[in-house]
C-alpha cells in the first residue's frame, strides 16, 4: 500500500529530448522525493532561421510520498 | 535551457468564460512566480432554474521554476 | 442516490459562444425539467464571405431524473 | 459533389478569444477563396507578470475548393 | 467565484480498486485541504505468479483553495 | 437487422461504483424498454471532510428500438 | 439561431456498413423530424463460422428542434 | 531521407464513402504532385427528408515533396 | 464467465474497404478459432499516379478462447 | 535490458468487475508465463430483463519475453 | 496579434528520430518564412530483414504568417 | 492482397529511446517473421535517486502474415 503523486514538467535543452527529458528528472529530483519515473507526453522543438534552437519535452513525472 | 511546471486550475466566475479564466490567472499568479501561460481544457455551466449561474473553466497553467 | 441523463445539444448564435450556450440552455430548459450543467464539448464558427454569421456549440447537458 | 481542404490556423488577440478567432478568419479570408467555416481546437493565453496579454486559438479552417 | 485545484494521486491496495480510491483519497486529505472529488483515469492490477497482488488507481483529486 | 439508441446515464451511490451502475440500469429500465448493454464511461467520488460520499458512475446505456 | 439534438444510433445490416447508415437514418426519421446528418463513430461486424453475419455501424445522429 | 506533407481533404458523394474518398483523391491529385497515401478520418452522412443526399469523407492525405 | 483476446489485424483489397475487412476475417479465421467480431479502428487507401491501389483497412479481431 | 508483450484480452464474470479482471489473469497465467500487470481497458454490464447478467472487463496484459 | 498556419510534415531519415526532424525542419525552412516550432505527432521506423531502414517523424509544423 | 498482424511490444535500455526500439525490434524479428514496422506508442524513463536508470518504449509491432 503506496500512494504516489504525479506532476507535469517541461524541460528544454539545446542538445535534444533525451537531453531535456534528463535536465527535467534533475531539476524535479532536487525538490521532490522519491522520483520514480516520468511517462514523455509531448516532444516539440523551437525553430529560427530555419535552425532548432531548443528541444522540449513535457513529461509526467511520479514521485512516490512518505506516510 | 530551463525548466517548468504545468498544473491544473479550476476556476469559476458569473460573467463568462474568459472572465473565469483571468480569475483562475489571477489565484494561480498569487501563490505561484513564474506563471507564463495557461491552456484551456474544458469549459462549463451550472444551471439552476434554466439560469446559468456559474462559468467554469479547467485550464492547465505552466510556471517557470527558479533554477 | 441520484440519476441523471446527459444528451447532446447544438446551438447556434449570430452573437458569440456564450450566447450560444445560452440559447441552448434556454431550449434545453423548456423541454427539460432538472437541467444542471452543461459542458462545450465543440465551437466552430460559419463564415461567409469572409465574415462570421454564426457562433456554433455543441455541449453534453445533464438533468436530473425524478424517481 | 464538391472538395474542400481544412487547413489550421493559429490567430492571437489582446481583446479576447472570440476576437483571435475574427483574426484568424479574416487573415484567412485573405489568402484562401471559399472559407466556409473554422472549428476551434485549442485555447489558451499568455501571461506576463500575472496578466494576460494575449489570447490565442488554434482552429481548422474549411474551404472549398473550385473544380 | 472559486478557484480549486488538480492534481493526480496514483495509490496502491491489495484488496481492490475501490480501496486504492479510498486509500488515496485518505492521504490527499492528510495534507491538502479542500477535497471535493476525485475522478479514476486509470485501474490497472500487478500481478505475481499468477496472482493479482496490487491493485492500483491513479485519479484526478480536485481541492478548492482558500482565498 | 435491428436499430438501437445509446443514451448517457450518470448514477450515484453512497455504496460503490458498481452498485452506482445497477441503480443506473434500474432506473434506465423503468423508462427504457429493451435495455441490453451499459459501457462505463466514467467513475468519480464526491468527497466531505476526507469521506466519500457518493460514488458516480456515468455510462452509454444501449436498448434496442422496437420496429 | 436554431437548436438541434444530437443522439447515438446503433444499426446493423447483413450487407455491409452504408445499408447499416441507411437502416439507421431510416429508423431515427420515422421517430425524429428535422434529422440533419449523421456522424459514423463506430463500425464493426460480427462473425460467425469464418463469416461475416452483420455489419454494425454507431453513428451521432443530428436532428434540428422546433421553436 | 524524403519529406511528404500531410493535409485534410473533404470531398462528397451521392454515390458511397469510397466514391467520396476518389472523387477527394482524384481533386488533390490534379494540384498536388506525388500523392501517395489518404487516411480516412471522418465519415457522415447529410440527410433531406430521411433520404441520405451526400456521403462525405475527411481524409488526410499524405504526398511527397520533390528536392 | 468466458476469456477472450483482443488482436490487430491489418488487411489490404484493390476493390474496397469491406472487402478489406473479409479478407481479414477469412485470414483471422484460417489460423484463429472463436473470432466472434472485428471492430474497424483504421481505414486508408494507397495512391499511384493519382489512383486508389490498395484499400487498407486495421481492426481489432475478438476471438473467444476454449477453456 | 528486457523485452514484454501486451495482449488485450476481455473477460466476463457474473459477480463484478474485479472477479472479471481476476478470471482474465487466471486464463492468462494458463497459457502465457511472466504476466505481471493488467491495465483496465474497458468495462461494460450486459442486461437482460432489466437485471444485470453480466460484468465484462477489457485489459491490456503484460508478459515478459524470456531472452 | 498575429497569425499563423500549422502544417504536417513527415521526414525520414536513416539515422535516427532527432535527425529525421532536422531533415523536415530543414525541408518545411526551404519552402515556408518564418517557421518557429514543431510538434512531434508521431514516431515510427521501418524494418527489413530485422534491422531498422528508416526513422520516420511526423510532426505540426508551425510558421508566421506576414501581414 | 495481403494481411499483417500488429502486436504491442515494450522493451527497456539503460542506453536511450532508439537503443529500446532496437532492443524491442531485435527481440521480435527473433520469434516473428515479416517484421515491417513499428510505431512508438509511449516513451518513459525509471528513476533511482534522481538518475535515469531504464529507457522504455512501448511500440506497435506490424509484420506481415505468410499465406
Amino acid at each position: 500500500m503506496s500512494v504516489a503523486r504525479v506532476t507535469e514538467i517541461s524541460a528544454t535543452s539545446t542538445v535534444g529530448f533525451e537531453d531535456a527529458v534528463r535536465i527535467g528528472v534533475d531539476r524535479a529530483s532536487k525538490t521532490l522525493r522519491g522520483v520514480r519515473s516520468a511517462w514523455v507526453k509531448e516532444q516539440q522543438v523551437r525553430i529560427e532561421a530555419g535552425e532548432i534552437t531548443e528541444y522540449q519535452v513535457n513529461m509526467m513525472v511520479t514521485f512516490v510520498l512518505d506516510d
